[in-house]
């Protein structure tokens, strides 16, 4: 029975009935019109997802880190210089990549913990008079760490700095869960994917591009057919696909789409927040610490704890999946066995995450933790049940 | 996203995915030898669940109600005489249900929260010389109010009366459940359903008849063709049906006996045990009294549980239902705004249960009940987490 | 593969994949609102199916023959008399259901092939001036035989003789395919079921009654529960139901019925007319013979072909099966061993049923039958191919 | 009701209902040991149906297209040579992809409708004395024109010049439909996907890799994150993967390996071969030619053939689709108009496919092609029905 029960990883999400429906569609002819008419307005409707009216959106048959790869690939040439942070395993991995494509990176050594660092990039790019940086990258959700950093504050950063860099955000992890305002904050491209905030299996890489960033296309000389921006726009533009589409995918996304603006997608936002800070008073109970160093820095989507010294984070996972059929994000990184993840992100409920409380509340007491049972779940569900004005009927 | 909480109804249940897959059966012609082979199987697995080797299995396209009115009309005729007890909803409707077919019920009337008379029953038996009584009906687990009769004690006072009666058993809310032992409790016919223990959608009424039942059908005199025994048998002597069968239900059926036989049955009681074990510490943790009398009456399948004096519990259940998205069992009868019900059966692990106890304390903190929020939690968690070896992952 | 093929037995039919998933509903409250607000609109809208305003939809969870025994035992009496006809295997069964209720059944035996003799019931109901005759029993769509009655007719028959009697109709096999006229024709219950038509999953039996029909419960003496009108009807008016409700079948039922309407019932019927002339054009091209005795007889839902003499109907069935993979109907009753039947109703297209011609031929061509390999299907492709504006697409 | 109707496009394929329920996955942490044991046989099982036991497995969700970049990426560098043969939109595609990476592509144009020039590539790769040529990419199955390379000649001509370039091939539509040999034909990079003979959803590129193109890794200079080789089988050696992995396409290939194998390779192989000579009867009868030239080069997995002088063949698949709601291959590149194609891969039985036969020639009458209705049907079923030795119902 331990399968019917709730993951609590902060990606894959649980996937919804509906959507499970939507993915269930047989194959159809994908040069015939019903497929141009699903297409189109799905690849519309995401813009404001992402909170766009300016940029493009581009979608791959891929994961997340074939976003990456688009985006850089698409826009940059070898030898091109690329302002990074590495606070976490996402952005470090973002810094890999750009490195094997023969990016120049300058990377940005931050705490795990702490988010971008809006006031070192605009000390650099100010300091960068001859506009060598091309591109700033910024994880919007560090996955690892439970960090969401503030990409307005970057974007005034960069106008401080009056640099040119375009700025690409990773909010795999953030987007459709947590507010995001491609257009207002001066996003350049940004990249998600199918499997967090959308509630879908895994499979498709989601991306919004400015014109600014379509313009770079020209020039942008790293090689990319599969991820070419160019053949997806053009198949794009008539309700096609240069290759097979994933149509299972592109009929969910509809779904989910309508799923998101059914509940509304501040409500979703507002649901999110709710959820997550449940999780935190509950951690704050078990006197247990976050790894996001301040209150402003905590994602809505995940949290990494830190276990108490002398215990191993690896250890209670491991004993949370074993015993209770119950799956958690372990600490990745630096922060492996020393931090656990509770992902809170997608199609849950507050009713959903107290069973995760008190899941890994009885695997810490099993463990020996200085924990009370029920705590955490007592200061979850004080937090939830106040103000209980039909909220959790919201998306029903 | 609340209708992706479990249920917490005593039937019908939570589906697990494996089966709502299993019931996704495309049409297939049930004259075709495929058919045959399915179902021939399933009739002879399912007579491990009611622990018979004697009984013969009977299924209908209909529900529990359909399975009492077949064993009724197959075995009496109009007058005939039956002795049963009244100890809710359940009971109580099946009295009514031989009152409109024109039998002679003799009624013995008990108290709410207790189970079958067995020595009421033994004296009434002893005193009915001519042996008019022709049958003894039985609610095994009376799902209005949690209480678990003793069948065998049943049958020990017809024994100890002497009396041929026939015992006739509504098993629907605790077959597959909790243990039902048709051949040594010398049941004669026994009825569930699909949608409980079975875990598939609602839709097939199952019975288990004695080769005294089935003898009692030659001189039955009430009529019947849809819920005809001897039509059944006959068709599914040769792997057929009197008419078309519940294609998705049997296949089903077949997984779900798969299920059962794979965590294996002494392992699904015992699961059974310890979630309702859980319920009734959380509900002794928050001061409220179960309507079964005694422990040994406690069903293991559902609580009932009295609020407070002066608290409605139909109030208690909508507001769990519409703030939190998480459906109860409401008070049935006599006990409608006096109790509430914790449904634990099915497709159901620790996990999910103490996200219901979480919800139904926030939903009673809401409404001022005299209770502290995590308390009934802790006290179920700390029955869960006692001898966690691998029992919560035994039907992974 | 081959249980991907089609197949061809007048039902249970070919579930479309929109009706597979909308029956892939998660347990739900049934006594929640929810369930309320999809259950009675699903009730409202079936009228419009049986072509009614004033009748009263009313469902079990059964199939067709719970029907007709939920008629009898609603509006009867034991020794009260009925007049039906006998003309194949079902309007057969309905007559044996009469009998073992205790009920009068006068029987009009005709030949095979032809319907329901009007002209016979109103000599009969002429010379019932007593008007002992309580119903007067109809099959509109003898399954066994494929064909069609004329319903108007018997209700002219019925008016002509001036006699009280209700009209009960088995629309089993072509209710939601053919034309239905409940009002129009004075019927008093119509019988249906989910698996035809409806192109549902087996398991609900759907009824309407008409306040006359009604009227004759308060002194109708057949004893029934599981089936009786005024409990379903008195738990409906308030959304709810006296049992555990079929929940997957009700939420596909919504479906089918926003299919239906999409397609547009006249659409539908169309449709069936279509297909079933494009069957009867290969019969003849393949010089086999109709049950049905004359054009206004046939069927649109199924067709009963006569083999040559010599041939067994069964032996070509059974290697059209075990050959080719697909299934047809076998001849029933006397017609057993020589005709076999085509399904041609619920979820079919002109394409899919080419293919089962083509199979057929096969077999046919296989056992040495006198036909043409292509000689059938080249007659039903001229018929379909004919006007072709659009109507292929007509329910996409 | 169109959409229940099967595709005759040359993939993706029809999903058989075993794969839409096999892919229909819950999410699960693909960090936890059910995800290792589910993969890593699922990476051996598919060696099979390559015909390798040296041969690497290696997978990615993306489409057939990744697994060409992918291929080329791991292997060479900036400048590197390769040759390959034009005959098709499909090998046209991948010199583009080679070009677009900055590959040095050698290339022999071929008449469309003939394969891989042997002899012609003997010729090169003898006068390649310092061996300039690094590769050699041959589409095995030519899904444009029907066309099938003998994959096997290539390598002799390779080995008979004693070249030592690495031979890819592209058998996206004719992996596990057609016979592949990559052991025995000596093949370095095998490319396939999940959407063609595996019936699966679009997503997965499917790889096997030799041990020499695996060495190819180390010195290949061309970026490549994504695709990675080195990444994904590091993650793969513990049961991982690098990124989030497409559990539903996992699951499904799974599930899609055991149809496979329990309908057993060679007759899969088998029923390709019947139902597409079926089909080249049907062209034949209605007087039409195939693309591909002679009988030796005919596809099992699509047949495109070439519409009369004076038809457009867009027009014949428009018509097929609006007015019979059946989706065929169009005629590409430069067969465009001219040229229809019949998919005849997957799921597909000998009754499916003369429902194509039979729509298709439905469409050409009306089109006033100078066709018999019923001609190529009558073919095809000739074919098909002779040996009926339960070949149909070999994959039930």
């Amino acid at each position: 029975m331990s399968n019917q029960n709730p993951v609590f990883i902060p990606g894959p999400t649980n996937i919804p009935d509906r959507l499970r429906l939507a993915m269930q569609v047989q194959t159809q002819d994908h040069r015939a019109p019903d497929f141009v008419e699903t297409f189109a307005p799905v690849l519309e409707d995401t813009k404001k997802v992402f909170g766009t009216t300016e940029g493009q959106i581009i979608t791959f048959p891929a994961s997340g880190t074939g976003g990456w790869e688009a985006a850089i690939t698409n826009t940059l040439s070898p030898g091109d210089k690329v302002l990074v942070a590495r606070y976490g395993v996402f952005s470090h991995r973002w810094i890999d990549l750009c490195e094997r494509h023969g990016l120049d990176v300058q990377i940005v050594e931050c705490t795990w913990g702490t988010g971008a660092p809006a006031d070192r990039f605009e000390a650099i790019l100010s300091a960068d008079k001859a506009h060598d940086i091309k591109a700033v990258l910024v994880t919007h959700n560090e996955t690892a760490t439970g960090v969401r950093s503030d990409i307005r504050a970057v974007r005034h950063a960069m106008n401080a700095a009056n640099h040119p860099a375009m700025m690409f955000v990773d909010c795999v992890s953030s987007l459709a869960s947590m507010p995001f305002e491609f257009d207002q904050w001066g996003v350049d491209i940004a990249v998600s994917g199918s499997q967090k905030g959308f509630m879908l299996a895994t499979g498709m890489a989601i991306l919004c591009v400015s014109p600014k960033a379509l313009a770079a296309m020209e020039t942008a000389k790293l090689p990319r057919t599969f991820f070419d921006f160019r053949d997806m726009m053009a198949a794009n533009a008539s309700g096609g696909f240069p290759y097979t589409p994933p149509l299972q995918l592109i009929y969910g996304m509809r779904e989910s789409l309508k799923m998101l603006f059914e509940e509304g997608l501040d409500n979703v936002y507002a649901r999110h927040t709710r959820l997550a800070e449940g999780v935190r008073r509950a951690a704050n109970a078990w006197g247990l610490k976050l790894v996001a160093q301040t209150p402003d820095l905590c994602s809505d989507t995940v949290s990494a704890i830190y276990v108490p010294e002398g215990f191993d984070s690896n250890e209670l996972t491991d004993h949370a999946f074993n015993t209770y059929g119950v799956s958690f994000g372990i600490g990745l990184g630096e922060l492996n066995g020393k931090a656990f993840r509770i992902g809170h992100l997608g199609s849950l409920t507050d009713v959903m995450v107290l069973s995760g409380l008190a899941t890994i509340e009885m695997a810490m007491a099993d463990l020996n933790y200085p924990i009370e049972l029920g705590g955490g779940v007592a200061a979850a569900q004080e937090f939830y049940r106040a103000g209980t004005s039909g909220h959790a009927k919201a998306a029903a």
